[in-house]
């Protein structure tokens, strides 16, 4: 699959860094910008569980603090060790609605190089945005 | 609308006690239990807005925290003031994945008592749940 | 002690009302309006971790969606099964600081009735707050 | 002041990457591992306010992701555009309790260079930890 010879060895090193003692849920992102740059996201746990951060949103901060606006965003890789992929949670949506382009998409693996892929609208429908706001 | 004769006096009770002094943005949530009782939700803000609580999750957490289970909802109806109604953020899609049966109406309404109806499972497709910790 | 015979079957029986499948850490809150009510706060996990709330703030969000006002609070107990007892997270003196007063007690037992207190203030120095913002 | 030769520049540059559309508050960080490298860090504001992310956990998630661990760190400084030198919110004392040396010194800047000085343990007393899991 040409998807898995483009990103999947990048996401896999990713995942390597998650900081996962709680859940020994590791978890790994790799965010491409449109002009070509790459962003390694890992989960963050806490011993105050609430306070964890996802690996999709460390990639999506890490790479805004380095002056990356919403917008510049190609694609986001996950990977997680499952049998199938796992999704992005609620709140990774949510960030990804309000940085990323609606029809950006996300890709989800595991180990053994299952893919599933979805887009950021078809993971959050009916998407709470700032236009809401007013 | 049957609807508005049942919830929406209710929910739109629920907004009043929003404290939102920063977004100025009240959402009231009115969560259903299966055996009839009801609890009220209302936005929380903070200084530190990612210390904030929304509606729906203030009206999930209220209910554990009096003993009710996961699967012991009927409905959430939630309420905002905006010209259409607002869904809830991926955060609350993602509590009420973990607290609520996939198929629960989550019913969204405005001021003008303009109705969305959608279930658990369609505004989180693809849900993150503890199956996939394994 | 007469703090024993107070709060600390309530917040025990609060306790019992944890969700938390992840961490099989319970813990119990029990909040005390100025005006006489309690309102019972227990942890609700998530298979995502960041989306847990934790029992301080449950109970907290409680008091709030029913209608009661930052500052409305005389004190709030909090309960875990440990050699001692815990004090709250990080986001939990955070929501504090905002809703309740600073010189507000924050009980810490645990299942032995060992107790410590401290202020939120003195859990939270230099807390940011609203003023901050402006 | 050495400090402000030293680091304050640089964590006005980062304060510059703040995506802060809904506070117009931007808060900058600046993290310095013990080995000599820097990472910027900048808050992430989400119109679901409860999803945004802290300057502060920016910085220090972006460093977990590249691969450095809990303890590498030497210092972090902060900066925001106030009267006073704001403090970090509770939740990223949290992070910082989990990720930092409870001695890592916290600089809290303004825009005039103002300074003040606390460590990790300082900001969180009785800071919940690993420890209390179990």
């Amino acid at each position: 699959m040409s998807y898995q010879s483009h990103y999947f060895k990048e996401v896999r090193e990713a995942q390597k860094n998650a900081y996962a003692p709680y859940s020994n849920f590791k978890v790994g992102a790799y965010l491409k910008t449109k002009d070509g740059r790459c962003f390694y996201g890992a989960n963050v746990e806490n011993a105050a569980y609430p306070m964890g951060i996802c690996a999709e949103r460390s990639s999506l901060v890490s790479a805004i603090s380095e002056g990356y606006q919403p917008g510049d965003f190609e694609s986001i890789t996950v990977t997680v060790d499952a049998d199938k992929p796992s999704s992005p949670c609620g709140a990774c949506r949510q960030v990804m609605m309000e940085l990323c382009d609606k029809d950006m998409p996300v890709y989800m693996t595991n180990q053994n190089g299952d893919m599933i892929e979805a887009t950021v609208d078809e993971l959050l429908p009916l998407g709470f945005s700032g236009k809401d706001l007013n």
